[in-house]
């Protein structure tokens, strides 16, 4: 088998425990995550081999991180040592009206000051068969933009299908930036993932009548951002989830895949919420391992949303289920009856 | 007042804490739960006098576990002491989508490999009006099949009245052994309690019209169900659990008695989950103490089904609630107002 | 900016972790609370100067409880000592149709012995233009009563605004005792404070057509309390929370506003609730915030119900949100996007 | 087997985890202590059958502590339920030069506000041969202390053996109170117990040579004062524990035993510290269930400090040793050996 | 790099948390271990390529077993799955004369029911220059003392070096079935360990004036025990672990190595003990990893005294400590001052 | 009373809880520290008035850090907001021979990036009689250091006494760079503290026949280095910290003052430790609040070893100890009997 290779930033994330804020406690429950962390470790867990390629401060904290990732199999021997840290974020976890909320102290990490020399993506690249990165690491530096732009043309030479999911994060770029650099990166992607916001934010492609912080949802509008995302960049397959934020402890979830003109739209899943942060890269994991296992359209979608469905009832980052559970709720049990 | 004997096996229950997965957790909450003595705990809670009978390793952890009995004022002077190891299971609490998983580790336990000549049946139904056992304990072996019809026979003989729950564990037996042994020891028992799988199950008596994991439920239907398994077994009540699982954090609970021929239903009660193991148990628990105290039928199916819906707000198997909260939301008060 | 001082009980707040009970565990959350600190916090903590004042006993934990003021901003320099112990109390939370319930060890504390001549009010109201009490400190003895009176009429003389929330404590007082000393009371009362039960239990007044425990809320009815509230004790505004209670795990919030024969009704939020208790206190330190900031009506009416609706989100007593997420919520979003 | 009855009070013991304060948690541990409730515990554990009698509340956190009684077989039969609330302490581990701390709000519990007319002491000692108190019980007020009294009075009519644990403490009487009650109470006592500090304090009885705080023992002046003890109030047995604190980590720990005028005096252990808070008690417990059990002076002796040496490495209260460890660390293995 | 195969038992490890007994907790700390596994964690921690190889249920928790063993880099491709259950233990900490007690539930695992046709020896041992094992594994059972004959001998052709810790449990067999098995198995292995215990259980071979529970040592006594050892089985190698009890919170720990004749011994350490279950396999490990990366006799033995001499210091049985701590605690500082 | 301006970086504490490792946990401890924040803490919970001055991000993490304060009653109102991240650091806690860990994640803080013109010095000493800061913060950079010299120059134009710990850490600067730096500030410096290695690495004085690894204390050595530090910079007041390690278990811990050309040398003391980072800062604010108190040298040594002595047994950075917990140990009671 052939692996993925996810290229990005993996942080220590600290979180207070259940509902507490962070002014409230004395207690965090730390892991690790990231994007690229979350989809590698998504495609492990379901079947698909894994690399995860990052530079990391040589210290007992990054140790902690390795550690998690070899303990879900996922291949580390890549990865760079060097520089002063790890980003690092905290979450505190809302409820109802409350929004979660999301704080990063992520600058001057390793990886957001690496340098072009520090990866050989040819070597890299041997046995690979998929590139994954997202939005969120081109925009930690001009220098990482390079890093990217230069993995993605070799896995195009390379024949390697380049998957990114756009993952606009306003507190690291601005809307032009991200447009700007991106828009160069998306020329090598067979694949662009999304959520309802990203693809206005960086493109200026908007959904229409949708109101996202109403949570109403339009098919058609969907199928036009994808449509018009499609043919900008000349992108085969574009995938979009859909979130309908009824409050923080409810979401409705659901999916579209655009493939070669053809628009397919997914179940949709009313879920109560324990953790969603990590959710779309989830999504991104499954359609990844769904897409390279050779599923058919439809059913790659509703296996990804399937996933990321399931993501959001597992605390912390990773997507901690099994490919048997996924096949399951996709099989139509979300009855939560207990397995015995 | 006369006191009703529990037999069974009592387990280590060992869980994750809140939503963590095994995987994801080096702490693990321990408590102690079978179905049988998840019986005897309520029995005792509600104010009936109980015994638990069992037999147990003579070590560290099997003391642990009488203390959690003794605490709750059940008597456990007739636990035999001897054999290897207690049975235990891991549970994995789910959420939405996601069901609760439990892995049993309860092979070659000091109860599974108990001898008939472990237990006095005369001596230990002395006091005794009520005899409880559920499908689990004659699943354990032919051994422990033979100790049941044992005490059956006994029981009936002094005049104790026997009850039931079905309670088919798949991994414990076939359907046909299953049937074949239930079907025995069912000629002794006047109150029988099933959920919608067992009768089928165990016996192949089908509800009609009922989609189980759709959680639909039809009235007729499980009367049907109800009154063939009163005449196959000449069984005096039947109790029936009827559970539309929404999700795994949302469910549906009621229940039907059957009774002389007669079919009472209960109210049904919308319930946000927080441990839903054990909940038939409290029904059955509760159930036994009505009928042994001589709740007329429907007062004594309410009260069984408003003690397992409050059941499945209560961490752990054991049915930490009182009379008084039971009989409070029997009256109709489930609208959850801070009680000062 | 002047202060507002609110003096009353603080007691130490002793609950199990999550929906464990206390007979179940061996572990409690420790935290501060009562109905007038809290008000204190919240107006701290969205921005108005506050001082608590009250009489602990000079201990350790007397020590812990000031600490955790001070934290927060309040002002404790008029906290007097003496006595012998501070009130506690139990909580354990409910879930579904398990209500809530709160076990008080407050009798004997400091404050309920405290005499008159422990506090001198003009020197506490220097600098304030605000003295919030509730029903609450009154119930604890005669000779509490007696303070309240004083700090009420020197408030008055120095032209500071009161406001007292009913809070009525059925386990303090009778509804005849209740009457009496309260009435006395409200002659000095800018603001009253109540929910859906204290009007009737003080004061026998009733809002008709309501079922409480049914959760049916007619607007009329609320009307028509506040208005002869207003009119029998001659006070300019009157605030009631409307609570709909479906379950210990979900309810319904809004508020109505009583200003010079005008009555302004809030928008209703469906909460999932995380920890409920000082619910009531919250609204009322939020809306203190907001009238003395000189928010009209309706406004200062759907900021106090916002900022209540997010305390029943937060884990203990003290409402620890901001200012701006009250602003946002109050502005529509309550769709629990995380903020990243 | 005949029970030992022991008298007094038990209260929720509240500590902060491991060596934290109080001032810098949010987290308690909770569990129930209390001089004669730790005897009771002990005597159990060891396998005397025991009885805890006093007064308690009868709410839900009362109801937790019965339940640890019970757990531990102790008879909790003839406790009277009524009165306001249970008494509580908090506890601060030291370490090293930091002293442990502990501070109580015990007035007005249940048993300090209990009556003569709520015990039955006849009934009470139906079926027992040993009654047990400390000195703190007549300290809680002079209607315990006539209880107490009656107690003594009805013991020795019915030909029952009593002891009594001097136990001064200063915050709840002076010297000359605690001399003027224990004086009375002694005449009936036929085992009394102190530590190097009670004798001094409660009859003016001073060991020569010794200081305390330096942790200077001396053989003689021990023999002294339990024979200047043993003379004025007519006691067959005197039993003095002997602490060498060496630092709040770590003490020395041995033991004097009086009888008919022969000295007996212990080995020395030199004890690295868990908790020593219920140090004594677990010394009373164990020596009651030697002497009752028949052992000579010298062994009665060495078994009451080895298993009170042993207390001090197990966290709370009660002693939770077993007769087989006691024996072994008895006949001199101290090492520490793993025992698997 | 070639790499070490250790074979053996992997089981759950649950202990309560810091000193708390069993009895009395709800809460365990489950963590993985066995004497092999703990070998090749040792290995791995150090820098030495290892395989671990058993037998492991396919379920959950087996699952989260190998995770741990992933997270160390331990290979564990080799592993069988099959069999009914993992085995596993409790551990209650000890401290000062109170002994840590294991009890083990490891009966029936699939380790200990594992068939000769389940592992392909000549396979494993593809690239791999040890082999490690001890006498836990034969005890399990006859089965189990097959396949470890099956591997010594195929490791002997081979050429692959053979370790064996002796490792007597008295609890799985008696001392003349040992003596036996082992004695067979003594043939193949070049590099033998054992604690002061096992030559004499296994062996009859007893160090002189040696008094183990009163922890005096005699260099000579052992260096006789070592020398038989080595001459009746013809290893070239001996190593044996010197601890000193002097309480289960201090021991004195040293070593000694027996090398073609000659005697070398360590430097003795006095530890505070944080945990020493583990110790002796962690003495194993970093013995192994000496040897095999080229080590003298006196510096092996120094570094494999000084790795286990810091694993008392760590928290379950794994040692985690790095290559660089043991370095610097071998060339003399163990002053403890903090690394900045 | 005049308050003391303490300046410096408060940073993130995290760590894992007692003795596991970071690779080893998912839990973290959070609390707040640094060098000057410690002192402000110790300070204010002595009696003496304190302010924190720092730069701080605008955000919640940081509001958590500011609460800290506020609850210890240190003044926050001259901290400046602005820059990116705070500080933050690891610990993992030694024992035995096995050292504890610090590890930095503290480059690019706000104070690190904070300007000259970010502090009005002439604002900030209004109302203050002391100065104090140590060696980590000139360290932190250039722009830093020119702060500190900005500070010291204002506070000595103003009369205000300067006390400076030197606190040397090599992985922030060289010695060279320190001696440099440090030189230019200790001119403004009326009392310089310092531990056995700082003055050598600052300044290459260096105490004769003492060997620091080895625990090995030289009372004439230590006297002519305070002698030479403090003629060489014209410093009245000099202190040492003597740490004896025995192992990271167990120190000793003395002091030394040198005042005007006498030297005092103070008990020590043999401390068994609980946490000891934090320990030299707990000396210095123990010495201050002495000094500014008026307590003659003698007795503000032996109050500052005290103090710090009993640091030592606290949990986290901050002394949370009593006056009169201080002044109790140095009167000699440090047997650690339990206060009640």
């Amino acid at each position: 088998m052939k692996k993925a290779v996810c290229f990005g930033e993996i942080m220590i994330r600290l979180n207070p425990p259940g509902y507490t804020r962070l002014v409230q406690t004395g207690l965090l429950e730390m892991s690790f995550a990231g994007g690229e962390a979350n989809v590698a470790v998504s495609l492990s867990n379901l079947g698909k081999k894994a690399s995860f390629v990052t530079k990391l401060p040589d210290n007992m904290i990054a140790k902690a991180a390795t550690r998690q990732l070899k303990a879900h199999d996922v291949d580390v021997s890549d990865i760079v040592y060097g520089g002063d840290r790890m980003g690092l974020y905290y979450v505190e976890k809302g409820a109802s009206q409350r929004a979660s909320t999301v704080l990063y102290d992520r600058k001057y990490s390793a990886i957001a000051t690496a340098d072009k020399s520090d990866f050989n993506w040819e070597h890299i690249f041997k046995d690979a068969d998929w590139f994954h990165f997202t939005g969120i690491t081109p925009a930690l530096g001009d220098n990482v933009a390079e890093i990217c732009l230069e993995a993605c043309k070799t896995a195009k030479k390379m024949g390697i299908t380049v998957s990114c999911d756009l993952n606009y994060r306003k507190k690291l770029w601005s809307s032009d930036k991200a447009g700007e650099v991106m828009g160069r990166l998306m020329e090598y992607v067979d694949v662009a993932i999304a959520n309802e916001e990203d693809c206005e934010k960086v493109f200026g492609i908007k959904a229409k009548d949708t109101d996202i912080t109403g949570g109403k949802l339009s098919s058609e509008g969907y199928r036009q951002v994808a449509e018009e995302l499609s043919l900008r960049f000349n992108i085969e397959t574009v995938a979009i989830t859909l979130r309908g934020s009824i409050s923080a402890s409810e979401n409705d979830w659901a999916g579209m895949l655009y493939h070669r003109g053809e628009a397919y739209f997914s179940k949709s899943y009313r879920i109560h919420i324990v953790d969603r942060v990590g959710g779309g890269d989830s999504f991104g994991g499954a359609l990844i391992y769904a897409l390279s296992t050779g599923y058919e359209s439809q059913k790659a979608l509703e296996f990804a949303v399937a996933a990321s469905c399931l993501k959001h009832t597992i605390e912390h980052d990773f997507n901690e289920v099994t490919l048997d559970e996924v096949l399951s709720l996709m099989k139509g049990d979300g009855s939560g009856r207990v397995q015995r």
